[in-house]
């Protein structure tokens, strides 16, 4: 629970306000006090019985603040509850992982006297959320004082008052302390500890989620899974400079190191969310997206009155519009990279023509150009395709992510890598690509580390600088009065997910995986550029954006397939009961599931070992050992990329995704789950299948 | 419910027997007394309240019979309450399926009256099967008479009884009424009916279960989809007998189909599955396979005492004896492969001596040798695979299946085919593979029915004339006493599941869908074989094997791919809930999960668009276009072949597995029954989550 301030609840009973409730300055006093005695009502009543206390601040030195902001809390009884409600997993006393019910809470292992150790303060925040989001409407038409904010019962008041624009933003409150304690274990202190980690994940997970510190795992589980890459990498690029014939070897250990590191992550990611009590979560019936708009009609699965909206239309939109949008991009980034190979040739011309130090220089300003084009496209690209997908109007949150996801992967591929390819396999200038991915490399990630922490950084500095200068002392050691604190959060800038870091990580991936054998200190590059990465995005997450909700997550989610979900089920290790089987498999989808795109980084594994292959074909190297004749150089080198296929799809079919000891944890689990529902059966008593015992 | 007889129990109540349990002849009295009283039992004292009766004849006309012989029946009342247990699903009033449970059964669309209609005989069987085999040990330390055999608490009693040679076998008892019914419908009269299927699936699966419904399902769609191949086929045959190079339409054509064909059959087995009721049916922990033995240790997730073997054990048997045993045999495969190529030198030498009618007809005669061999070698390699898979000694039939199906597959796929793709792509003699593929598929589709229907009916005439004489006045007309017929099919062999059917299909498969287009009469034979093997099968089931348990399938099982699982989340079709679709996913999962070749059928059609890509590439018709040079010729074939695999991914990703009307009840069925349990939480009445409303 929170250490901070409690306030008085309209009521009197003092309370730890956790989550921020911003409503437009302008609300309707009406609509204020039915939303907030709704949300005070009882549960009987069809309320969230949640605490709520408004900043009655009005701003901070002249400057006027909104004066509809709320601070909303709930006691630990409620929230104990809630947990049952959101299915939190939690320590049992026998070491497994269980999912907490109140009825039995004493058998869990961190639930001390009243509890109050049991919760992270994260947990806390997402259960109030999880309340505020399940707050449905009754009988009324509409929102109080706003006739056309339409009410359907049964749907969430929540996110209609958002999709109306009269609520503005609900976040969660950061915690001084634990922030404080947090940034400093995390980046301010430079340990070499013996733990299997260097970053405190657990702490980030209890401040920040699951969902972030499972980013920031694999953000640090591919830093050391490069640096084999790297280490082997600095020898290549200091002795063989010149030399482009001896990649072959590189480019062999690419293949396998790309298929290995995919089939390692999915099981070390399992343990850390067992651990975490995120791998067997069951997550809800998803609430329509807060955009969401569509006439009213029938809901053919819940059969209640609700907005629909025609499949078919939304298909129209995407096909009509969106796709030849995205082929129009396509070709935009195609034609600017012919304008970029032009721009190469000039360069090159005028180095022939007089090759002194300048116009050697002047070889990588094309490159360099070309690079930050690219960013900036990807950036423009990146609105465009967010501005679509709201307009295609989809109903559930997860297949918005899937158009989203989509569009933008399929033009960041193509922008990134097209000019890489084009130099490799038709101009088949080695040279040239080892040079471009270079300059490509270095300058996206310059740029990237200035677009991701200090240009957001420095906007909000120059947004507010005096609630700046105040926000520097706050989170120095200074105490500043609750609601002062709540105004200066709700004027930070919002983190958007962890989209965009894997998205940025799954660009250098495919730098690493698909090119790094022509230029071997591309690892190196991607070393040193997660470093830094791992203190920007921490510092970006302490101090430049608002605090995020938890989102329980299990697993990189959309990043990765699970291509064999059925792999653990096949293996069948004899003492895992079918049951459980499907229970982790979809458990496993359940995390994939947000998304076409659980493909993207297998996909990219698949297409490094294609083009590692057709680049061993280009080898001088091979070319020499069949002067002869090249049918048979392309004969082989089809048949071994087809038996490194085949090997990979096998090896990723073997490989369970699970570890064992968890497999058998979780197999228990269900066991017993199992026997209790046979004994109920038998006894016809009343409890609830998850009361194990 | 049966029509048949209905026979007293020991204390006098009447009952319907339907399964028939065989005790050894010369079982100690003790231990038969025993097990009756066992299964006699109440449940609270550990019984499975079934009923029983002895056979009372002593064999019939002097030939001395087993008197061990019982009839096992129960009362409706529990084999509803046992409906519930094993989770069987109905249709609900509403239309919709749901899991039945007997305090709801009269929202039960076919529960009339006293529910005598909602049960088919097979269900009741399986049901009875389910009773016995769930009949656990509670304190006896062996099996009273059989010290040797020992009994641990919480184990099933019946398979220690199989293990030990007790229990000589427990099978179904056929209904003659119905069996007349349906064989008439199935096979004697040809009917084109307007209805979706030429053979009474529905009434199939009513006698013999869903999983053999679902084959014959599949046995049917398998030969309309090869219809329009046939119908192609013919004219190419016909009209380009002596021309190779017309078949690169041909090999097209192939790509396409072998992709289609199957991503369609997911779609309509889903709808199958679903109207029996098996898309959403859960199972129950299994029970470790009869053979399995071991020394006495704690099973790691029951924590109960009993026989557990050292998985690393097992894995050295694997490695070191069953690996290097399956190599030999292909090896040896591959050798008699060669000295088949002799044989064709030999003739063909001998033709070209004196070319006339006989030599000439001598040409196919290693072809057909050949044949015969692969058949024998696949027959004894199947016994060699079965004894070797056993002395593994697995835990759980599943993984038992995984590993006889993956060794029997590779070695079946080697053998047949291996020889075609040698000639096709070593020896480039398209003249040699056309001819050697039509006689191997003829010669082995006319030894598979022999082998298949007509061998086992004769041996089992030669076995007991007398028998068989009455059988088949069984199946006439005349009645015959009960305890007679018991007798009579105890001696019948026994089916030993669908196993061996679908691989027939899937080697069927491989030759179409890898050579056809070099013989463009592949499909026409197939066609042809599947209409016999319709029929020769269907009479197999009803009059040379024993009457086999009802097994639940919603899928064709191990043989196909589940490989877009989680299209169907990421279609996201957004009325569906993410809950839902776990459920699909785990389902579909479920039924796929009996094995490692879930792959089987798509990775052969992965390997057919490779392999006609390579038959393109060799044709003389390509080759003429690319005169000047191969290479250029290879890499286009490269690159065609490799967007063609990659089109086939994406459109089993993009394929949803279920069709949209059944995701919809699937969703809705999920709602009411979360909505049930939130109910629940708050009014805290005692229901399990099965009973919607």
């Amino acid at each position: 629970m929170q250490s901070g301030w409690s306030v008085p609840d309209s009521d009197g009973t003092a309370f730890t306000p956790m989550v921020v409730l911003e409503l437009a300055p302008d609300t309707n006093e009406e609509a204020i006090k039915w939303l907030l005695s709704r949300i005070r009502d009882r549960e009987q009543n069809g309320g969230v019985e949640l605490l709520l206390e408004q900043t009655l601040t009005g701003g901070h030195d002249g400057q006027k603040g909104n004066p509809n902001v709320f601070l909303v809390g709930s006691t630990l009884e409620r929230l104990l509850h809630g947990a049952e409600d959101v299915g939190l997993f939690k320590e049992f006393n026998d070491g497994s992982m269980r999912a907490f019910t109140y009825t039995n809470k004493d058998n869990f292992k961190d639930f001390q006297g009243d509890g109050d150790s049991l919760l992270s303060v994260a947990e806390c925040q997402y259960i109030i959320k999880h309340k505020l989001d399940t707050l449905r409407a009754k009988d009324e038409a509409n929102v109080p004082g706003y006739p056309k904010a339409k009410l359907y019962p049964g749907k969430s008041i929540i996110r209609r008052l958002q999709s109306k624009g009269i609520l503005l933003q609900v976040f969660p409150l950061h915690d001084k302390e634990e922030l404080k304690r947090l940034s400093f274990s995390w980046y301010k202190k430079v340990k070499f500890s013996s733990s299997s980690s260097f970053q405190p994940l657990n702490d980030i997970r209890r401040y920040f989620g699951e969902g972030l510190a499972l980013y920031f795992g694999f953000l640090e589980y591919f830093t050391f899974a490069m640096l084999p890459m790297a280490l082997i990498g600095i020898p290549y690029y200091l002795w063989d400079w010149e030399d482009y014939d001896k990649y072959v070897l590189f480019a062999v250990f690419n293949l396998v190191w790309s298929t290995v590191f995919l089939e390692v992550w999915k099981r070390s990611s399992a343990s850390l969310a067992y651990s975490w009590g995120t791998l067997s979560r069951k997550k809800a019936f998803e609430e329509p997206r807060a955009g969401f708009h569509g006439v009213l009609g029938f809901n053919p699965v819940t059969g209640r009155k609700e907005p629909v909206y025609p499949n078919s239309k939304r298909q129209l939109k995407i096909y009509l519009l969106s796709v030849p949008f995205v082929l129009l991009c396509l070709y935009l980034s195609f034609y600017i990279m012919m304008i970029y190979f032009d721009m190469e040739h000039w360069a090159l011309a005028l180095y022939e023509v007089e090759p002194n130090f300048w116009t050697g220089l002047f070889l990588f300003v094309p490159s360099i150009i070309y690079a930050v084009v690219i960013e900036v496209l990807n950036l423009l690209y990146r609105y465009a395709a967010e501005f679509l997908t709201d307009w295609e109007n989809h109903r559930l949150e997860s297949s918005y992510q899937n158009h989203l996801v989509l569009k933008v992967l399929v033009f960041n591929f193509f922008n990134c890598f097209a000019s890489l390819f084009y130099i490799a396999f038709v101009m088949q200038d080695m040279v040239l690509l080892r040079q471009s991915l270079a300059t490509l490399l270095i300058t996206s990630q310059i740029l990237n580390q200035i677009m991701e922490a200090f240009l957001p950084y420095w906007l909000q500095r120059r947004r507010n600088k005096k609630a700046h200068k105040r926000l520097v002392k706050v989170m120095g050691d200074r105490e500043l009065p609750l609601p002062e604190q709540a105004q200066l959060e709700s004027d930070m800038s919002t983190y958007l997910g962890t989209f965009d870091d894997y998205l940025e990580q799954f660009l250098l991936f495919g730098y690493v995986s698909l090119f790094s054998c022509v230029y071997p200190l591309a690892a190196v590059l991607v070393v040193l550029n997660n470093i830094t990465e791992v203190y920007s995005d921490a510092f970006k997450m302490c101090h430049v954006f608002k605090r995020p909700f938890a989102e329980p997550a299990s697993n990189i989610g959309v990043w990765q397939v699970d291509i064999d979900s059925h792999a653990i089920v096949s293996k069948g290790i004899d003492i895992y009961s079918p049951l459980l089987l499907f229970k982790m498999n979809n458990d496993i989808i359940f995390v994939l599931m947000s998304s076409d795109l659980q493909l993207a980084f297998e996909t990219m594994s698949v297409i490094a070992v294609v083009t590692n292959c057709a680049l061993i074909g280009l080898s001088p190297q091979m070319k020499a050992y069949f002067l002869e004749s090249d049918t048979q150089l392309i004969l082989l080198v089809v048949c071994v990329e087809h038996i490194l296929l085949a090997f990979k799809f096998i090896l990723a079919f073997v490989i369970p995704d699970v570890p064992k000891q968890i497999q058998i944890k979780l197999a228990r689990l269900e066991f017993e789950s199992l026997e209790v529902l046979k004994k109920k059966k038998i006894l016809e008593t009343s409890e609830s299948p998850n009361t194990d015992k």
